[in-house]
């Protein structure tokens, strides 16, 4: 039985507790938020027991800590947590800084610690199955990825200018998804992007519509389209494109519902909210951090995932400023 | 807080045991089962006392009685639930004699007590969909209700024997769809079926396709095909025609997966399963239970619901055998 | 060289004009019909000669004549242009009444011709590929035929008399898909249906909604779904069940585009018209009477298909009045 | 009635001679090849006559002449026809070098001739859809278009030489559907690009799949994705995305038939051979041309239209030179 402390009662850590709760090898110990409330409420929905920062550290019950608290606290968290002897989950990213983001992931080196970091993505069933078929040979070479990713309708102006722009904070799940499905590091990344849906956020200096292109040494490539406002709601869909073939995976309907009249043939419209588009990622990727540490296999994906996805980021707000492609350097 | 004594710990049973373990308003008192074993190790799970029915019975704590046991003891079960003041939930059918149905109906009645049959497919979020864009009048008037209901694989002869047959076994709940969307009684059915899909089924006197028509005195119809054995999967499809439109639900797939190459473009089967098919509904369904009990509403599909199946099964049944169709005789 | 005579320069002999236009083995020398102005213009048109049907069945140039004239005349020109020793192509039906079709198919059998009778929905290319399907052995055995066939709306109350009903008008087409792609001649015919889109068609002693189920001997079925109108367009569908898989033919839209918004993702309506829908398979139908007549092969669909098309239809009308599924006598 | 001279008699030429002998508004009179034996047999096919180029142009009664030769001759051949006080159809491209095809178009405009460059797929009915859709507002604002243009296969090596290069002579259709898409001129191209498909095509300095982005002034994007060949088909599909919603076009399949089985759900492949693909395209475009001719109206698209897709093909070029995204030159 693998036991738990949660840090931060929010809406992703709430998401986090259910996954936790709805598998058998493992239980609630510890809740920790920062505003006690929270906390003491979400603890008491789960049995578990409303605590600080210190209580979680110095238990040597505590096997696994998840971090789904503000992003300016990951990195310290993830420091503490590897320090104390725990296994870490943590939401992504690590950092908005790239250099604070490998001074954790040193820390994690130093101390052996196993971290995964919450590329949700990687654990939806649509996505594994594509990534399955790739594996299996199903298409061949892998040769161009296309990554359509596109929210419902952006943040507030608040969750914005926190969030380290579109790339670090949207993108950074395509940056993760086309190194998956490559197979091949990006060598060269291109941006192109405007501010297109809100004029506000342009304002805060910020994108909202961007390409984004990632090209490796062989020649394959990626392509990641993003808006931050599509009218049908939320729009998940990858494609690749092999040497024998090609394999999708479309959007997750509202209902399988068609309605056909003198206007036409109506589906429904594609999962709107992210958790619930998400719901059997969040549990899977809860069930492989659970397996990393039993089988004491390097959570996946790693810390170094979690790096380079901020790596590609950064390039790719270089490349937007600049108007050229950036060479990726990794390290 | 509902408190509730499930009777069955079969694989159905469990399904519905998820369902009260997921919802906050229920809690699950007793387990019993004949194997008492399976009871045991399911109140086990479920932090629940396995007991004997009487135990169930004189427990005045005990709010909801789930009767998920074998076919043969569901009319009793109801009667001895009915007389002790519980509320009742009844896995589909009654009973596979439509004497025996009313008799339990009768105690029911006389008992006020209040009971949902098990026709999940009314608490299926497509098929929701469906019935709520009839009620919207987003197609008019119904004219036309194509059902097309397929299991992927017949079950072993050993049920079908005990079954009451395909009519009463599967089609049972086709019927109770066609009755939910139509809106209106049928009054005659015809009903054409042969064993096709293994001969053994037809050693046992029993069909395995079937196409039954259901036609109402205002001229709506219902056409319901049936087969034990799809092998593409779990088909489950329907489709309504009315005068202003057509309203239909597709299959769910396993994934959204879709490959294309120098043989086509292959996307992913019917989910194969139908406690995976039905989860949603599962839920759904006792939720809705739940709600009648608080609100002191009358539970939907009720006891009537389920007879009027069984009513409409036998006229299948006696049309199959006189080659003509056959006038329902409801009460 | 196929030398061509057209009777009947209206809609549809138009519709097999264009055809024979096409088809570069084949030759238009003359069109005839009652409205001589109609056949002035038509053959001004295509560079024929507007002329009596004496002079057609007295030039032995004329190889083939494809009789477009209006129903009741059908018979006495398959007769003449048998006697005139003619290949014949005649639209369907033959006739509206069984023995008058009987009659003339023993004067083609007595000459000797070749007649072909104008099912064209053996000649759509989709339906062709669900036929290759099944003789491929992709779906095993035939079990299940569905046949959805929906008008977008009614004809006027006019053609409704003169139709000879839903079943010999619009259902001889799905009879003779029925037959076709069960492989095995239907036992047995039970029809339900009513006039619920157009009371107009209800006080004509007509119906407009229709369920036909077709039963053979072996246990293998056919359903068919009719409604004179379907909102949404020409609804034209087949889905053949089988041992090993399905196979089926959607419809053909209008175009392929789909829009995407807070409305739901909406596709476009079938096509409406069925001089559009199947215009392939018009032209396909030509090239294999052109084809037959140069080989010496017997045309198919042929005028036994055209009388057991009737036969079907005779049979569902006295199994409407009935009430019992009628046993089909073929002769 | 128009009177047209055919120059060029290979396939594409054909393709164009079926459009003329279809359009009622039209006659061929001439036809012309450097293989005179090809417009010989083309020539007696069409009942026209086969002669040299002097003959087209000296003869006063031919409206339009169709440049279907080979890429190198069209310039010469539009620079004469405008001399020569004929209408012009050009397949595309105008030229492989700017400045020649700049010198064209200056002949035109001093002759005052009509021009139209044979982008075939502005005349898709499905493309046209998606037009009027962003036409009639049904998106809102245009923010990025995606088209996916991928071949089945790659043309000999003979032809790559020749060709001018991907992006000259494949992109260059995608080119002119993003700027009529757009609504927008392009004010930035960036490409990378590779030969994966085939070493062969690296050999000859030419690369086999592609991703362009154009950027626009108010920030709208384009995003192209390339393939010499898709394993599953001609890919050709186009979505744009809007502020009020998305608009696509997906793929033409090769016919509706749906198999069903243990291997999953499978569709056809796209249609395989451009010509077929298109075949209602050249239809209508050659109408358009009529009409332009007709009615008085400037063709389009116009030689400037050809011009500009040339002009975003060398940008691209030179991007992928480069590695930085140029900055278009229009004029």
């Amino acid at each position: 039985m693998i036991t738990v402390a949660l840090l931060g009662a929010g809406r992703i850590g709430k998401i986090h507790a259910s996954s936790v709760m709805a598998n058998p090898k493992a239980t609630m110990k510890y809740v920790v938020d920062v505003y006690k409330k929270a906390a003491d409420e979400l603890a008491a929905q789960l049995s578990a027991q409303s605590v600080d920062l210190e209580t979680v550290f110095a238990d040597p019950e505590v096997d696994l800590v998840m971090i789904c608290s503000s992003t300016d606290t990951h990195a310290d968290l993830i420091e503490r947590a590897a320090r104390a002897g725990k296994a870490i989950f943590c939401e992504k990213p690590v950092d908005l800084n790239l250099g604070r983001v490998r001074e954790a992931l040193q820390v994690v080196a130093n101390e052996n610690a196993k971290l995964m970091v919450g590329f949700n993505r990687r654990f939806d069933p649509n996505f594994v199955d594509v990534k399955q078929s790739i594996v299996n040979g199903e298409i061949g070479e892998v040769e161009l990825v296309t990554i359509i990713s596109r929210d419902p309708g952006a943040p507030p102006a608040e969750y914005i200018k926190g969030s380290g722009g579109l790339f670090r904070d949207m993108t950074i799940h395509d940056f993760d998804v086309a190194r998956w499905l490559l197979g091949e590091e990006p060598a060269w990344v291109y941006a192109s992007a405007a501010a297109l849906t809100d004029p506000q956020i342009g304002t805060l200096g910020d994108v909202d519509t961007a390409v984004v292109t990632l090209t490796c040494k062989s020649g394959k490539m990626a392509v990641i389209t993003n808006s931050r406002r599509a009218t049908y709601g939320y729009d998940q869909r990858i494609e690749v494109h092999g040497s024998d073939g090609m394999v999708a995976a479309t959007n997750m309907l509202e209902s399988t519902k068609v309605v056909s009249n003198a206007d036409g043939v109506t589906s429904q419209k594609p999962m709107h909210f992210f958790l619930e588009r998400y719901a059997a990622a969040y549990r899977n990727e809860f069930a492989a951090m659970v397996e990393a540490i039993e089988s004491g296999a390097e959570p996946n994906p790693s810390g170094t995932d979690g790096e380079k996805s901020i790596v590609l980021a950064e390039a790719a707000l270089e490349s937007l400023n600049t108007g050229a492609r950036v060479a990726v350097k990794y390290r």
